[in-house]
């Protein structure tokens, strides 16, 4: 199965950006200043550069919400017990958790995938089966998670990447739940962006201090035990990661195989996102970084992906939530695009512009 | 007239937030970790806050485009001819600038108000007729306009507000249009914030170096040979303003004596919000700000109202297309505080949260 997924690897194509001029200039005709509408126009452009589409259509979006139990919850790195993983996993389904009200917000439908839940869903109706295993091992202890199983997951996600494209999909998004996994998303952010773990430590869903040094004290002790390879993602994400951090890898992985935008959301997101782009540099050329999230460890993500958040709302939920908000900026952009008028058109002065 | 004014400025109340604590215990008691979504259940809080609605209703949007011409433009301080401000005001009409499309996108109506446009409009259908002169006088030699007729700019900004709220509408964003306008902005929030000229003076729709300094050096003429008094807002906004900045300001006192939140714009919708909380100080109570606008004196004026914008995307335009974006933001704050289900509704365990 490796070789499967060096051979997917090794077929990702950067974006070609042939429409860019023809893009910029339309842009510059629309009855504004020039690149008065800042990030939007960048939105815009970015998603015709991916997608190809011009005129763009206002995408259809998928919201991918993977879920993994993990091991280290034992030493009690967060303030929610394991179990409600799963009772999320139920919330995701019945339609009300924090993704649910803004992906309806955003337009965008809401897949929940159990990838790595420990707990036994049998046939609930609105879940994606995925499962790789009932969960990781403590990595403080020993490695999270056999390296073929790591592989599995990635496979799974870009999987689920063709299965929506193949369904219409424009506009994916990363979304994750897993008690505990800011632990694996900082100890996997301090192997591939090679910084100590207090710099890309943070409070999860919100820890007291004493808690907060046992955590950075479990990631180092995990990063000594295991000793991960920062040259080989897939030993890292085997050894110190989680199955929803590759799924979401995976995820983007296969998006930028099917020339498919993908917003990352938060901290866990973007966790696979480092590590799919350790994988294939290529991957950052059809990503959108949905938030700036409240995790200190985000901002250097961000630096290794050379990514700018679109929003900066003190969020720290995950699930996809900045996701959702981002796609509506992405919308906005598209409709700019679409439907503003020329200078021409509307008989207005073009200005004489200097910048 | 003035004495009206002031008597309505009396009668405004500071928002008395009766329901903080049955609304924060609703926000904690969704299944999220504690604060989770950050700002989004912030505007959540001050929408019912000033409202009183609990739950509160996905409000009616309606953005009011002030639209006034500026004698400044005669020195050559604006990239576009001074005809545009009323060829843009047809666009608005027609549905083509980019305020239209985005309030589109967040579902509110735009109304289209010529308040001092150098231009006969007649008959346009659409567009809300409520002139108080041709535009501004040429403030770098003399006052921009007489003091009673900043006084009824207010006025009619008061009564669209009360229009507005009358016709069911529940948030309301500002917008304007006016070439050369960032001028006798720069202007206004140099005096009401005490800041020089060169602090609060931004580039504007595009100019280049030597007309910025230019553009400079014709705000510290106005403001040396007009000696707006920074204590009387009403002064500085007839020797240095401008009829929308003013609407605007109207447009802010009306809504907070109506108790309807208001979502400023950039930097020239914030000059009239500035100008509001000068005459009024409770009036910030009222106010969303809805995003960093590039020009550099926007900051000073956020530090002025103790505001901090909800989003940052390098919008520079005006219009209101930043009150639009921001529109949506705090529709989806008011969606997770309605359709999030609760803990016990969706039976997953609290947590033992330490923050």
């Amino acid at each position: 199965m490796e070789q499967l997924l060096r051979n997917i690897i090794a077929t990702i194509e950067p974006v070609t950006n042939s429409l860019e001029q023809k893009v910029q200039a339309h842009l510059d005709n629309l009855t504004k200043p020039r690149g008065s509408l800042g990030r939007l126009e960048e939105f815009a452009a970015r998603y015709i550069a991916i997608t190809g589409e011009d005129p763009p259509q206002i995408p259809k979006k998928a919201i991918m919400v993977f879920a993994g139990d993990h091991g280290i919850t034992e030493e009690g790195v967060s303030a929610f017990p394991k179990d409600v993983t799963h009772q999320m996993v139920y919330n995701f389904i019945e339609g009300g958790a924090g993704i649910n009200v803004l992906a309806r917000h955003a337009g965008a439908d809401v897949h929940v995938i159990d990838i790595g839940v420990e707990h036994d869903f049998r046939d609930v109706e609105g879940l994606v089966a995925r499962k790789v295993d009932y969960g990781t091992a403590n990595m403080a202890k020993g490695a999270a998670m056999p390296r073929i199983q790591a592989i599995a997951a990635i496979m799974a996600g870009i999987e689920l990447a063709e299965e929506a494209a193949g369904s219409g999909a424009r506009l994916l998004g990363t979304g994750e739940m897993g008690i505990g996994n800011t632990t694996p998303a900082s100890a996997m952010t301090s192997v591939l962006c090679n910084r100590n773990p207090e710099d890309v430590t943070g409070r999860g869903t919100g820890i007291g201090d004493d808690d907060y040094r046992k955590k950075i004290g479990l990631i180092r002790q995990a990063i000594e035990l295991n000793h991960p390879d920062p040259e080989d993602p897939i030993d890292v994400l085997a050894k110190v990661g989680g199955y929803e951090i590759a799924g979401i890898c995976g995820l983007i992985l296969g998006a930028a195989l099917h020339k498919t935008p993908v917003v990352t959301d938060g901290f866990i997101s973007t966790a696979g996102a480092i590590t799919a782009k350790a994988l294939c540099p290529h991957v950052t050329d059809y990503l959108f970084a949905a938030h700036q999230s409240v995790e200190q460890g985000h901002q250097i993500q961000m630096e290794y992906l050379g990514l700018k958040p679109m929003l900066n709302l003190d969020l720290r939920l995950g699930e996809g939530t900045g996701a959702a908000l981002a796609m509506t900026l992405i919308d906005a952009g598209i409709k700019i695009y679409n439907e503003m008028a020329t200078f021409e058109k509307a008989s207005v002065a073009p200005g004489d512009e200097q910048i």
